[in-house]
């Protein structure tokens, strides 16, 4: 008989056990039981329940602890998930099993602004390529992630600066629609952050920050080990905090946003500034070859003990600490991971964010906080994404 | 046979009908069973424990509603709590039953500075006669709010800036040794906040920050109900979040802090620094005539139309605004909860904190976002404080 893949939790107790198996791996009956703190009646029964909805299977009897054996219980081998992380640029899908491990992934430069027909198109294809690689018709669910706000209970995005043409589109409808399994929509901020309790450095941590610099800048929180997304699901929009009274026009249609600052994107039309003033040498070259100037540029140029980079990097590092400082003050977190695009210019950029939050803080709240670079690459959203899935699977 | 007063909720169905008798008030057994989602039977063995505990009691039939009668249930005449509400310059003391209404308060001058051996003296002397009215020997349990900083696992504070003396004293146990009984003890804005929740205009808000704004500057974040005390327990402390790059030195050793620009000590000496340079009559006739100023003065010059020190209140206004204009694009919260010492200048202060905030922050954050002031007097300290002691003691 082949068993139904349309199954989900159906209340507290199966919660934790797919929880349990999907975070620490295969677990006895009589280990589950006493993890979750019921009799091994019930933890028997709600086994017996997943099973027969295709959650989880039976894998033989436990090693013994003295005593009669107990079986042991491992997630569905059937269980796939679709991971989809949309950037600006490109995308990375992925599909995993219950545990969330990658089991295939595809990436491929797309540019954001083509709008959510032709890149979703994109995404679906590379999802049918991974699922074909692993022999999979249907998912049982996917996540998925993209660089703008997103209304989460929706599914849509919503107003997104850098999206034109996303704006209510159906993405999660759509998904769900092509790939003829439940979806879910959130912004990249939080399924990175996703990703990174799952697989990175917050492993673990029940209160963090995960902080990414992309070409904007944003803030994925967990609290108590689960996301918060806020009363309107826009909570972490952090890049439009206020660093100065004046300074460049954001996106946004106000003036003095950190992003304005310190994004990516502003970091290149600093760094073409600096090329073009005849400031900075290495920028001045790194222009003449490229024609135009990224952020990761900077960071070449830092390489080459370029002291206009340097400057540019160290102002950027001290806005962003001095935004991170009163959110350490604000929300008195126990981990703060920074990542996203800035691979090359990470350690000088840490650096001076370490500086300035340390300096600005408050004592006890800095006292025992490691501020650290996220380590995973393009393969944290595609978890992320899963992760997000398989919490709604996983849960009544 | 006199039940003993020393009973605890003992599991999660038993805090869920604690928190409802407390909230709601009398329910029958059958509504109980309905709203928690367990058997009648469930729900009749927990209200006979309880009632065993001395928690519950029995309260007649309820009305009606076809077929069998149920019981009605409340919360047990003979609970009794204490709230004590610590502030710089005074405190307040009252005893409430388990719905927390307040039977009996005091409220005394009484300066922070004399250290906590006079000032708790002066609070368990209140509290004995709060007692002594309503007829109580041992309250069940007693919250404690103090205007500083506090180790919530430890019950102490914490290097509290403006309380010489206070310091590691073990300020919750003294109280719980005095009267025999449980205590907590939390900062004052944290009680605050838990005081607005149950009996202000934040009743009923699951997400929604309190922002005390007196002679210091803080913030009490409740999330999903709960208050969120951060990972060493001093979320909130806005206060130091940096405003200005430059600026008045704080207490903390900083510059440019929020409360070294826009709290009640703050505006008291701008108000001072107005008056005597001549450019407000009216504060330079309150300094005549008073010998100092404080910041409810600027709200009566305010109240005579004088320029000056309209302008202060709205630079005043305007920085906190902003920096309420950050926690909004971080948090998204859904309402927001202005209190403290503003009387008199409230409304003032409140227009420009709004003008800022909704200026500032994303249009999807704050869409539905009320910013309110408080409207609970000195008693919000006293029940937030039996508020916290009445969640521990309700829980398991």
């Amino acid at each position: 008989m082949r068993h139904s893949l349309a199954g989900r939790a159906e209340n507290a107790i199966q919660a934790q056990i797919l929880a349990q198996l999907r975070d620490e791996g295969p677990l006895s009956k009589a280990q589950l039981a006493d993890r979750l703190e019921v009799s091994r009646t019930t933890a028997a029964s709600e086994v017996a329940r997943l099973v027969e909805v295709g959650l989880a299977q039976e894998a033989g009897p436990a090693a013994s602890r003295g005593g009669r054996r107990s079986t042991l219980v491992d997630l569905s081998q059937d269980i796939r998930f679709v991971g989809i992380s949309i950037g600006a640029t490109g995308l990375s899908v992925g599909v995993t099993d219950g545990r969330l491990t990658v089991l295939a992934t595809r990436t491929r430069e797309c540019d954001i602004r083509q709008g959510p027909e032709t890149v979703l198109a994109v995404a679906l294809e590379l999802a049918r390529e991974v699922l074909a690689e692993v022999g999979v018709d249907r998912p049982m669910g996917a996540g998925v992630g993209v660089p703008g706000p997103v209304d989460f209970h929706r599914g849509v995005s919503v107003s997104p600066p850098i999206m034109p043409g996303w704006g209510g589109y159906p993405v999660r409808d759509a998904v769900s629609r092509e790939l003829g399994c439940p979806a879910l929509l959130d912004n990249d901020v939080n399924v990175l952050a996703l990703g990174e309790q799952h697989a990175g450095v917050a492993k673990g941590a029940r209160d963090f920050l995960f902080v990414k610099i992309g070409t904007g800048i944003g803030c994925g929180i967990v609290i108590d080990g689960q996301l918060y997304r806020g009363v309107n699901g826009c909570a972490g929009d952090i890049g439009h905090i206020r660093v100065e009274e004046f300074g460049p026009t954001c996106a946004c249609g106000n003036s003095g946003c950190l992003e304005a600052f310190s994004g990516g994107a502003a970091l290149a039309r600093d760094a073409t500034a600096a090329a073009r003033s005849g400031r900075s040498p290495a920028l001045a070259a790194l222009l003449e070859e490229k024609g135009e100037l990224t952020a990761a540029d900077v960071g070449t140029a830092v390489g080459q003990g370029d002291a206009q980079a340097v400057q540019l990097i160290r102002d950027s590092g001290r806005q962003i600490g001095q935004v991170i400082a009163g959110l350490v003050s604000f929300f008195n977190p126990g981990l703060i991971v920074i990542g996203g695009r800035v691979t090359g210019l990470g350690h000088a950029l840490l650096a001076e964010i370490r500086g300035v939050t340390y300096r600005r803080s408050l004592p006890l709240a800095t006292g025992n906080l490691p501020i650290v670079l996220s380590e995973l690459g393009d393969e944290g959203g595609v978890v992320g994404a899963a992760r997000m899935i398989s919490e709604s699977i996983y849960s009544p």
